[in-house]
């Protein structure tokens, strides 16, 4: 069987100056090439499509993922080049891949098997710049940060209060606590410190939040960076960082544009942790494509808990956005071992298995369906060794509920593979829509927390202690009551308990901590131990990566 | 008047994509386009011009810098906007700016006035990815570091001698020293560390001195990361790193092509400190040039006690290049700076001044006559408050040296106000070359240390203490010995102290520190404090800097 990447090598790519004008009238002096197959969308040409009525929005989200492996990426792109198949115009949103894991242990972020966008090994590895841009915004707001303090700290920033962190794109255990500012006067003053990932920055939050470069830099100012001793917040304006941090971001702000191995058109842009940030693509990829497409489809990090609630609750209503269908991606194996079955025993015919984990999906289908009021599809990624009986059990339980469910086989046989799902989704795209938000603006700050935990999550209810509480009620004093909540807990569990699989309920949600994104415009509800820098495996899979005389690189997947 | 960035701004570009082929007969299919305006040029092009005939090399130094300004980038794009004026055939070959000095006092490095490369902005901000993609690897080999011990430390490293640095092309002060790894056992072993500026990063130093993907992965794996509790040295090629370092530098690797604002080629590709590495742009793209071009000019870091000597002993030994031709460029105000005038008064004639100052000019000239060999020209950037009387004295110093000076007004009028030094380089490029090095391989690494004092540096000699003797005996007995040396010593001064403007003698140089670049192939020399990590000012360049609605940048210097 051929690797991802070998597959991806092997694509007939069409250059991009050629392919976005024959396949979406995009002019070619709206494109800024990036090599042959990789390019970005102008931002004046985006301003100009801001009349044209939208295409469809088509949302992937999946159940609770597992170490079995759902595909939703694989889905979104084989979707994408269904609907494409079957005669519809329909473009692709994603999100750009973090080299944290393609150095790490999960790998790339293209997609798989015959459902890839190309070119692969520069959209895994340095792509168009845009994370390393990101990166240098969030670096040099943080040197500022020191040098302030250093040339006599006239805003009077409390050292033990900033909360501005460092990043890098990379998984580097070592750098995720550190003290900062040693060796003498001539360094600075010491502080206690600490790096990300850069997907975790805010700076990224809000690069995929904002609809122009204007919006760009007003928020980058509104970042809280610390307090000063007397317990002011101090932010990025004061600091006079954000006119050259969006300097910086300039070029990266405009949406990338690559194809699919079928020669489709796909934007990929942003990458927000879906953790500690809303874990979706950029605003302005989304926004562009509903101008370009009949059809587009997207996705959101995790599972349809975190995932779909944040690009519904955030990104939806910050953007202004209605979805048309949400299409819901499981495997056979994937919901066994939400049925109690351990990951080397998910190949093996396992009904009784297979409807405890039902429960899992059914939730997520009922939270789709009812929370939100959307029309929903699941997609089962086919591998062969799905057996008659287990499809079966899988349709009629999701007939009982009124939803469709499909059979997709895009990894292995492309767009064609997924026509009946394509169709499924055009179908539902004419179904009333009854989208609504799960909570308003209005509610309180943990008002709406209880609503995600209690109606998303199955929980009982939430607790928190006096000084989150107290968080709570300072944020709404200071104006943020109006935001919206973006949940940090594990994405493995509805619960914030990663071990307990299938749809737990009499839970509490845990509330530990509470964080202001000023910038990004959502307030981060920590619920469990977060990570926001990896570390890397026994076996990175950096030691497996290799390249050639002549360029051809191996070992990515 | 106009700013650089508005000249800039200004300039009348043409296509790349038109003008690489139009004026060096580039073919289209080998460039890889960044936009309109920036390509890089394919590897596999630049492998089929193997036995092409070389065109002329010419050296653009200068004398001891001053803070009253040289302007050597400034005159290397005036050359060569000038050798086209005259209707030579002629390439400019430059550094990449790091963002250190964009952000931090001194501003870009795209040249100035009318002599500039452009686009200007992106020149200076992110150009093509390179320095990220730099840094990417260089950090990429910290964290397999850090996870290596963290896993059990299989190669035994000593966590205090460590000598890799993770490193970010921002002046962050705050990062030179600091403590990594703290936090508990999750976090690793806590240790001492360092983040350098980019341009520091022997990363860097390998990229700019090897031929192809191949050599650079044979560099990579060869770079001493540290060494074990026994004393053994640790190679990144024991952490498997190498492979996966030159992926993420495939792309870098192709030098850039841009043009300046007379629309001639120039090839802006990587940028060493010229401190503790060689400071000049890639052998790929100066092999390149020579190429494609009939002349090529190029510049070295600081002064050509420093730039010019390293250009010469380190790079031309390795890439096998020999220069037809230096120029030294000085300014008026720079030499009565020498002769020790204060900056504030640099402006007002002073024949006594610039007597005592030339001293520092005549020894530069005898070193690149008389310690290489080389045939040399003087140009004099030339300002409207250089009095005839100055240009006269000038002149007739020069004069008794053999050696002709020519004023150069590119800066206020480009090309056709350098045409006078244009016509003095061709001239010189014929006259007869005796170029060599200043030492041979197989003296000891001592010897080489000693002969540069004496001979560039005009010292009496040099001296170390015993433990210095000892790494000095130590490479050697590693089988070191045959490498060129790199001194690390203040470029403000002949000597190692920045004090003593003019020419200096009777001096000792004292060497402090030894390290081994043995992926990049040289022996770093340490002469004094080297900062590898700058500090922001007090008002950083990054406060002035901004972005307006439609992408316009102001504020870059």
């Amino acid at each position: 069987m051929r690797s991802d990447l070998a597959i991806a090598q092997a694509a007939n790519k069409t250059p991009i100056l050629k392919l976005a004008p024959a396949k979406a009238d995009i002019p070619e002096d709206a494109l800024e090439p990036f090599g042959r197959y990789k390019a970005k969308l102008s931002l004046d040409y985006i301003r100009s499509l801001q009349n044209r009525p939208n295409g469809k929005l088509i949302l992937v989200t999946a159940i609770s993922p597992t170490p079995a492996g759902e595909g939703k990426t694989t889905t979104t792109v084989g979707l994408g080049d269904a609907l494409n198949h079957i005669g519809k115009r329909a473009m692709i949103c994603l999100r750009e891949p973090s080299l944290g894991p393609v150095f790490g242990m999960k790998g790339g972020a293209a997609g798989g098997g015959m459902a890839q966008v190309v070119p692969m090994e520069d959209i895994n590895l340095h792509f168009t710049g845009d994370f390393n841009a990101i990166a240098l915004a969030n670096n040099l707001l943080a040197a500022l940060i020191d040098n302030h303090i250093h040339h006599g700290n006239k805003l009077q920033f409390d050292v033990r209060r900033i909360t501005w962190r460092r990043v890098v794109d990379l998984n580097d255990r070592a750098l995720r606590q550190i003290v900062v500012g040693l060796g003498g006067t001539a360094n600075g003053f010491p502080r206690e410190d600490h790096f990300d990932i850069v997907v975790a920055s805010e700076v990224m939050a809000i690069f995929c939040l904002v609809n122009n470069l204007q919006d760009l830099k007003e928020r980058l100012g509104d970042i809280v960076v610390g307090h000063s001793l007397s317990g002011k917040p101090i932010r990025a304006r004061d600091l006079q960082a954000q006119g050259a941090m969006a300097a910086l971001l300039k070029e990266a702000l405009a949406p990338n544009i690559v194809q699919t191995l079928e020669n489709n058109l796909a934007l990929v842009h942003g990458g927000p942790f879906a953790n500690i940030a809303h874990g979706c693509n950029s605003v302005l990829a989304t926004s562009t494509a509903l101008k370009l497409a009949d059809y587009v489809v997207t996705e959101a990090g995790f599972g349809a808990d975190l995932g779909a609630e944040k690009f519904l609750d955030i990104k939806c209503r910050k953007a202004g956005l209605t979805p048309s269908a949400v299409v819901l991606v499981a495997t056979v194996r994937a919901l066994k071992y939400h049925g109690g079955v351990e990951v080397k025993d998910v190949g093996v015919e396992n009904l009784k298995a297979l409807r405890a984990g039902l429960v899992n999906l059914e939730r997520h289908i009922h939270n789709i369906q009812h929370n939100f009021g959307l029309p929903c599809v699941v997609a089962i990624n086919h591998r062969t060794e799905d057996t008659p009986a287990e499809i079966a059990l899988l349709k009629s339980t999701a007939a009982a509920l009124g939803v469709e469910v499909v059979l997709a086989e895009h990894w292995a046989k492309g767009g064609p593979g997924a026509a009946d799902l394509a169709h499924a989704v055009v179908k539902l795209c004419e179904q009333p829509n009854h989208f609504k938000f799960l909570y308003e603006d209005d509610a309180s700050l943990l008002e709406k927390v209880g609503t995600i935990a209690i109606k998303t999550y199955g929980a009982d209810g939430i607790s928190c202690d006096a000084k989150v509480r107290a968080q709570f009620a300072q944020l709404e004093a200071d104006g943020y009551g109006h935001l919206p909540v973006c949940i940090a807990k594990t994405q493995y569990s509805f619960s914030s308990d990663a071990k307990l699989r299938g749809a737990p309920s009499g839970h509490t949600l845990v509330i530990r901590e509470v964080r202001l994104a000023a910038g990004a415009g959502f307030v981060v509800v920590v619920c469990g131990d977060i990570m926001t820098m990896p570390g890397l495996p026994v076996i990175p899979a950096a030691n497996g990566i290799d390249i050639n005389e002549n360029g051809e690189i191996t070992g990515l997947s």
